[in-house]
């Protein structure tokens, strides 16, 4: 199976990426972690991506905040596709790292999920890996059935508790 | 080869749709082009999205203006990549579609590009595609050599043209 | 009379959406309560809304937050006024809820009240319900006239403590 | 059957304006058209307001631009169901006038739709009369199924065009 | 000397006002305080506005959150100048409360301060009055004196404390 | 009587400010215009400023648009009530110059008024002449009645040729 | 004297950025032209910052719309200083651009001037070579005193043409 | 060597400022920190700059929020680098700030980094300082490198202890 890098621009992001690595793990699809900044490690962020394709990698997640360079540092250097994270930093709600992210030039784009949205950015990896893998669409329209039913318990409980037709 | 499935929330989209067609096109991707409305037609939407990966689809570009839920009713349907293009429409300058489609909740992705980057949503449909397709991901990679070609040609011009060394 | 459906789309959405059911209540309108995710539990939600004329609502309340397309998508699915609550999440201050909430395409609008405005909501659709509801009518304003005299108690109160005039 | 009033601030939002009452109008529902100030001409805004409801109005539809108070000034006189259409005017993108009027207070909602979204005015307050109105229910419904069939049929139109599959 | 009326729309936006009344009495200006709402009591509001000249107010000083329509619909019942103070809610930072004070449409100025600015608001109505009021104008520029000589007794401590010149 | 100051930031503001200039003139209020950048010509902003009150001035009104500081710069050297025009240049829809100018720091009020908003920072600046000149409190009625009738001459026009009742 | 090098992420931002070139040459100050792509020429733009210190290069400016990482990306190449030209494109007003160049993350500062800068962008390269060259600095003081003049000549002009005094 | 001149708009900036201080301290470049306020010392902020290249200042550090004027305001009475950091203050996640000193009009440049960013305005004078002091660009390039050593070791770490490949 194809491998999915993620990619952070600080550790200090590994609260909030770390969802995607236990996601990722949960289908099990082999993943591999690393910090790279766009701008304080340039070359080794490069020559990651640039190795990505034949190493084996399906898909690359990137996860930075401010004036979030790093994945479309990575995609510049990969024909992979690559998600961006935007992650939330002390100010601007995370509108700085959303456009950064996603306001990509012609030619090299970058799938970006919500703000913090690592579970999103894994789910996603899982579903570009489950084009052409059988198993993994399965699982993941497991979780989606067995994620409906929780809320449609939800759904039951709270409705039966706070419903009132007389 | 996997098909790409673009869905537009409405005709009036199709000029800026146009060009993730023409995209698709070029790298001799087989290309399926819909109006659905998530408000306006969402049975034909959501039926649409469930049999699109039987029907061998291996990812679906959604173009929306305003609140732009239709890669997310999209999304909801399948488990296959959905792509999302925000479109800018006569007020907000684009915001509304780019949050309203890229702030998926957990559990449904939207890859999400730049405002009206139909480009960009047909290039990361072929990068998803490419992740299997050897053939495809030297295509684009020659296709990104021959813009960096045409970059440094420009350089080469405007650099001699304008460049005062004296 | 009319029932008024209550639907958000987690359950982590309660907190707020609460003052909703309690107002309803206050008013002895019949409320239904439910769980239902626009993407998470699509084919259920829009069932919910399809029935919803001909089970005896007269109007719905949707509460979501971050690309909150409940609203939308209830009213995809009925020709009953459908109210949207922008609840305000983790990032963004509420403001990607609202754009997504209210900026509906020509032919489907969604009624928005303000974020968080769970209250307010609740209130809409009585309000909905008096057009031919005489009593309810009349117990709005009351409560209206209510609320005034305690403003106007409160402006006494601090006139008298905070003023001075020489 | 009842009325629809709608008011605008000024004459000069007649030509966004003009779709709510032409709307209206397609479905047979009695209008009366208005142009109060809440700011110029607060006083007859007022009393119309305070009025409507025994003068046999069902929802009242506000439009107005920039701090747009002219659908909380109504709604503070009225029980009935108020509906704000933003303007959007010369700078601001009208995000100016859409938070100032869907950011009501506890206790005076404004029914707010998109920016400069008349056509939605005017299908929420029919909406609204069809809570307790079959036939207008019926027409509704009619509308939306017509609507439909133009997509599905530019679908086909497109579809056809455009798509390539081999 | 005129009076000063200071409004707020809710008891609860006392703690920020109080600033005002404390910077009012400060300077000896009368200073009488209400709690008004635009949408709760507006027909005390306006009576107040309108009655506002004659009972012996130079300057009303309008404070509210969300959309903030109280200093519009004070000056709407009244010559005299009207200062807003945007309050800031609980969403959405105050931009919601700034854009529905400031941007008044033509004829109807509200002279709007920074958000929760109410010192500012008081030295405006200050500034208003002094204009035929000479020993207010001193006392103004004795406080700017005073002030000033803080912030230099200030840049006298931190210039020593932490400069390094060699 | 005393004057009113208008200084621009540049002359290229002019169109906008001209409004003001008129408004000004229609009253009968003596009205000095003057360019004088907060950046370029410091010195000369400062001067005048400074000398404002005792050469006759009742108030200034600045317009700037960017980063406006003229508005501030201006009220930084004189304790008459400066009045602050945002004007909207080529990006940003004005948001910046708005920004610029109501945020002042605690101690230095900016009496802001919209966006382009010409007409009402002059009529702010009557208004505040008026507080101890009846006259001007009169005209300003009476220009407020003339405004109303217009409006409500308008409602009836509109209101006949539009409103469909049967 | 040192060289400012001069770089845009596509030969389209040149209308803008062709201001900073002229500005440049006004003062004679050595300049090189370059178009480099962060994301589509990495290499060569990374290569070009990483040499431009030996090169001569005194300050590098870089104009990009969009997720504007080139000057990002450029410092991360080089210890010079790099001056950042947010452009405006054809959505968001510019306010991506802003963003996506002055948030950037400790350790790797652009120096951003505002959006679509270029004339700033020059100046502020100019005010670098000038710490250390006194004719610069005599040359930066003549043209704003030059400036300062003609807009106090507008100042003389406007003031006599519209001021009216009685 | 220059100095570098810290200048804060109030010291309760000097938290965020402090960041600055010691960073240039660290690099062995002589520091001046001063408070100065644009509104409120507009005389000794301006005589300050008027002197600072005389007075053997390199580069001047500028920290204000709000309406952040104060870059502004030294930049318009030296032909200095002026680094503006924008502070965030209480409301509007220092958007404000940001707009208020990067939209400088031409003729005026503001380097602006990022909101709070301290550290990085430090780092841009020490870059400008460089151009003609290579020591200090040597130990720029030092700190840079060991910056990368230390996120490649993080790499590593988090690398050995979350990926999971098989």
């Amino acid at each position: 199976m194809k491998k999915v890098g993620i990619i952070m621009g600080s550790d200090s992001d590994f609260p909030v990426v770390e969802k995607a690595v236990d996601t990722l793990k949960e289908y099990g699809v082999p993943v591999c972690v690393h910090v790279y900044s766009a701008h304080r490690t340039p070359l080794e962020a490069g020559a990651f991506a640039k190795n990505a394709r034949k190493e084996g990698y399906g898909a690359l997640i990137c996860a930075a905040g401010m004036a979030a360079h790093l994945a479309g540092a990575i995609a510049a250097n990969t024909t992979l596709p690559v998600i961006g994270i935007p992650i939330k930093a002390k100010a601007l709600e995370g509108i700085d790292a959303l456009l950064s992210t996603v306001m990509m030039p012609p030619g090299i784009p970058v799938a970006t999920v919500g703000i913090d949205g690592a579970q999103n950015a894994a789910l996603l990896a899982i579903e570009i890996l489950s084009v052409t893998d059988e198993s993994l669409a399965e699982k993941l329209q497991e979780a989606r059935d067995k994620k409906a039913a929780t809320i449609l318990k939800k759904d039951q409980e709270l409705s039966e508790k706070y419903s009132k037709l007389d």
